[in-house]
């Protein structure tokens, strides 16, 4: 059996695109993970602050690891998430926590807190994923 | 004045987060947007396919562009945005394609096909912004 | 085998609280489905426009008869919705378009267009059905 | 100046929709609104269970008390809502408590659990509101 921080450190090196941008899985128990992203220049948008892709996709690694935290034999997918931005973040950390909110054989329904280092929510977001028997690679 | 061509190489260029990506501004127009990204193996998550955080950012360029389309002395940030995951996609070209749905003196609503190089229906974004008086940087 | 009217009646009289609120069901075909509400006073809300829940609910309607237009051995529920409010709408007539985007052995998406009778957008639905393998009643 | 009570009775007893559907306002305070629906036969969907639209005006009613809980001279309209249904709900009772996740000049977050009487989640509800500079009726 994997110790928790093996399955961490697995879940965080298999998805490349979150490595790609920077983000690090803090933390994952069951039904709830927290990651972090340190806001960089290259994480920016048009208009100077933390890009909307780069806080939804700390939130979806976040989500998709609190989906995945029971290690069984099925693979959750998002099919849908919805986001609402509340705050413009500069540069600095975002956090995201994500926690179940349901769970059925099928379907489950997470939400994700987005905030900075103050503390302060830069974004809400809900996600639904969807459980296929299929391992997690 | 601006051309199209300077006024779509500068809205690509100053997203810094889309750049550092890979994702390519194809078309502006009022109110319509059309851009790329090529799915790479850095664009992957922990399944081995196109992450949602990946397909996110291209549909949220192509959003807003499309909201930033008019170049008046406004700019337009998201402040909720919604995505049906449809289909899985693997490496290849993604495309999306950001239409005006509605637009008031403060809110635009804009809907966002991601489409595969086949023309299948990866993904379904609706977002909503919020109009500053702010030039765009 | 019922005939298209016979299946429009039904599906609109099994649906007690659709009746309730006074929303007649149209026009049902292959993953598409018209329904209308007249908005009387007893649709308004405290600021005295359509009630954002009687724009929901005939939007809902429209996007149920849609999912479940096959008559096939399944029935579809709704699983995730979203709306974007576009346009006060005060009494009159309103009308809920519901088209298929896509459509899964498990999962369909539906978007539906609400419109008044000057045909201009009031607002814009997004629905996720789960299908499961039951009658419809 | 008005009573709690008063503004209570005021707030419901404006929305026309809301108590045509039986829906009441239990609780109102800065940020925060509790409402209740007794789910009868006329709140029934087609399949038999409490309907979408009925969960949905519940939870907006919350909603809407919540957003304009503090009594100033502007009022919150709806621009966006997204619903995930989490387990279907037969007769009996339904809750719905709204509370504030955000708050600027223009622009509230709020979210809204709808629990039956055993307090088992039947959905989830997310909302953002506009304020206008406009007097609630």
């Amino acid at each position: 059996m994997k110790s928790k921080t093996e399955t961490l450190a697995e879940f965080a090196k298999n998805d490349l695109f979150a490595r790609f941008i920077g983000i690090e899985l803090l933390e994952i128990s069951a039904g709830r993970a927290l990651a972090k992203l340190e806001i960089k220049d290259s994480h920016l948008n048009g208009v100077g602050i933390a890009h909307g892709g780069a806080i939804f996709t700390l939130a979806d690694l976040a989500f998709a690891a609190a989906a995945n935290s029971y290690g069984d034999s099925t693979v959750a997918v998002a099919i849908n998430v919805n986001v609402s931005y509340i705050k413009a973040a500069g540069k600095g950390t975002l956090y995201a926590e994500a926690v179940e909110i349901s769970k059925s054989a099928k379907i489950g329904t997470y939400s994700a807190k987005i905030t900075n280092e103050k503390g302060e929510l830069i974004a809400s977001f809900q996600g639904m994923g969807y459980r296929k028997s299929k391992k997690l690679q």
